[in-house]
């Protein structure tokens, strides 16, 4: 039987009290109908992260029906909320969190405009300064997988490493962000729907006007160095 | 003159809270302007189902104001909130609860873009995978109907016999949701929007990829036994 | 100076309370950006009306400080709010309520699509059979016409008095809604929002399908005749 | 050191607390996402300005955090909030203090219609009433600019000296808008996003209808000069 320390108890508590937070900011941005959407955190110090259950209202999330799971997804028994089950998307979170040891953060929504690129397996191009600073270039296209096995997992990672952007639209199906910590990861689900949406709607008005490269290196490195109240380093 | 049970009395008392309640989340989702749309919910263990008064601001619905009719659509006389008509889409709703038995609640709106897709008669292709989750495949369109006769109530139920859609876009006018139960309904109303803005979206922006048969059949069958606390079962 | 009777003095405090009161469903319904917009009612048994103050904050907005007017828009001294100045639209509201006696109340917004139609001089089309019901067909277009002179209030009245419209678009400028009372030209108001955002989409994806005006006429009689909780009786 | 008189010390106390109040207007018209966007306020009576830090939540801002800032766009050590870091827009704001000496506040915003035009560097047209009234004529774009030196702030001031609109959009960033005080600013960039969105989508439908030059400068002029409850008089 799995125990913890004293000190891996409080880091588990925390991140089911952010996680639980958190999903709030779903909703406050409107990027998730009943209960679509899901975040996660890798708890600091452990190797296990805490995501949402499955099929609950987002009014009825709370820090003890956050799941606890080891990083191969499943469920540590007795742990509070472990008589649910797991966000039905658990096996893809679990892959990212072992393939990429940096992440400490993963999100998925189907939000409307970033799901409308994905169903046209499209990337979203790199054309306002925003999306230079928080993405630093194009948001990505995945592989078409379904639920079932670990290809989902695979596809985000496997298009994640080759780019600067936390966001992959997974085709035909939504967004996976990635982030140090689980509200880094929902601020890149909230400014690649915000982008996605931009984006979309600039296009739908005729040509854009693209971005010089040189230009979206510059405003990608400055924005991971020195906006905030304190150097953030990039993901990458 | 009729009589209930008290176990009756109490199931009728159930579906008057949870129907006055759910009403909420159609103005949630914004899925009806003014007093427009609709919730109902078959009681069970009775010939009857409840469902909202006509013409009644949404801040203003409570359990007892609620009206309780059989299955013809008749109101029940002295029952709490009998005073008052009943949705004008009354005789449409008792029509499928006569109809489909397996039903157990069902939802009208005219919610944006769906109506849109039925403005054009057009049934919303299945390119995303939470809809083929949800839906099990497009959207189907119903014929034109108007109020007066048992016609609205007829297209429903032919068009969603054909398909695994719990939503029918009637023809210039609306969308129709069934569900196991009024929850279920509303659930499936809140996605048929969702569903029906994303596709607009996506097929504004440029040519759709279709998700192949056999994978909409995969995700289907998945969604509807494992997602979620428990098994749900599908209506179909 | 003018005195009013007992009577008289209640109807305006009652017109005052349900004009503060409606404005807030200009916002709830985003009908209105900053102070734009206004809603005046006609006081029952006088020669006056209630209308919003100019440049006010809608979280401002009490029963004292709607401004007391008389039929030809002068504000009456001495009466609660008459230190401010009346809405800048108050002349074409006088002018309606002058040539219009059935017309109990009347709402302005440059709502975004009933604007956007506006900014095209085009009337939406009357495709769907709730627009049948509320608006009887298309909504029409009224001519340019600016501030200054009586020409908007003779635009408005010119145009709606050739239809069942309760809603004008007026030329490159936004709507004005009438109504039996201020409640019903406010819901006048965000039906023709809801209409011309349904319509403006459903046709961006394709061909509209009409509807036979037989039906058009059959849905419209219905609609003012029977629905809601008693016979309301149409405008015309 | 630095000193300010009691009358200095109370208009910075003033302004920190219009500073924060008017970010929430940011957050209620949806012009703004996660920490982006910032308000500031010119200090009457002083060489400085007020404006909101960098990288933090929306529901965290308070008068306290607010940061007071020199015309060159230092923050004044040992005042209240000096111990974070200003927004990274702050030079650009300093520029347009410096060099525009009847501005009082400026806003930034990357709203979503507004950056849209300016993603394909496209001139708001004046199609609509509302927008003569409050931008006198198009809305124009400037350079394109990024973070690091005075460009920004230097294009700002070159596009709206040719020009009555009180906002101009970015090349491929956003919005900035000025306005005699903060207030102002803001209703600006409201107001901006507002006409950005309806044109945009007016113009999905079909073919504009201009409104003739000598009509937008009479409503340019009438607005600037009438509405409201008292007269405002046109920043230009």
């Amino acid at each position: 039987m799995i125990s913890f320390t004293p000190e891996q108890v409080q880091a588990i508590r925390r991140s089911r009290e952010k996680v639980a937070r958190l999903h709030s900011e779903l909703t406050r941005y409107n990027l998730v109908a009943w209960t679509a959407g899901n975040v996660s955190e890798r708890v600091p110090g452990t190797q296990h992260f805490v995501i949402k259950p499955s099929g609950v209202d987002y009014d009825d999330l709370t820090p003890d029906n956050m799941i606890l799971c080891d990083l191969d997804g499943n469920v540590i028994p007795g742990s509070a909320g472990s008589d649910r089950s797991p966000s039905s998307d658990t096996a893809a979170h679990a892959y990212v969190y072992r393939a990429m040891p940096h992440v400490g953060g993963v999100v998925h929504t189907h939000s409307t405009y970033a799901t409308a690129w994905a169903a046209r397996r499209e990337p979203i191009p790199c054309v306002i300064t925003g999306m230079a600073d928080e993405f630093g270039g194009e948001i990505p296209v995945g592989p078409f997988a379904i639920i079932g096995d670990e290809s989902i997992g695979r596809g985000i990672v496997q298009t994640l490493e080759g780019h600067r952007s936390r966001a992959v639209l997974m085709a035909n199906h939504g967004v996976f962000t990635i982030g140090k910590d689980a509200r880094d990861a929902v601020k890149a689900a909230v400014m690649c729907e915000d982008v996605a949406r931009t984006v979309h709607i600039a296009r739908q008005g005729g040509d854009l006007v693209p971005i010089e490269p040189h230009y979206i290196d510059a405003l990608f490195d400055r924005y991971q160095n020195v906006y905030g109240q304190t150097p953030q380093g990039g993901m990458a």
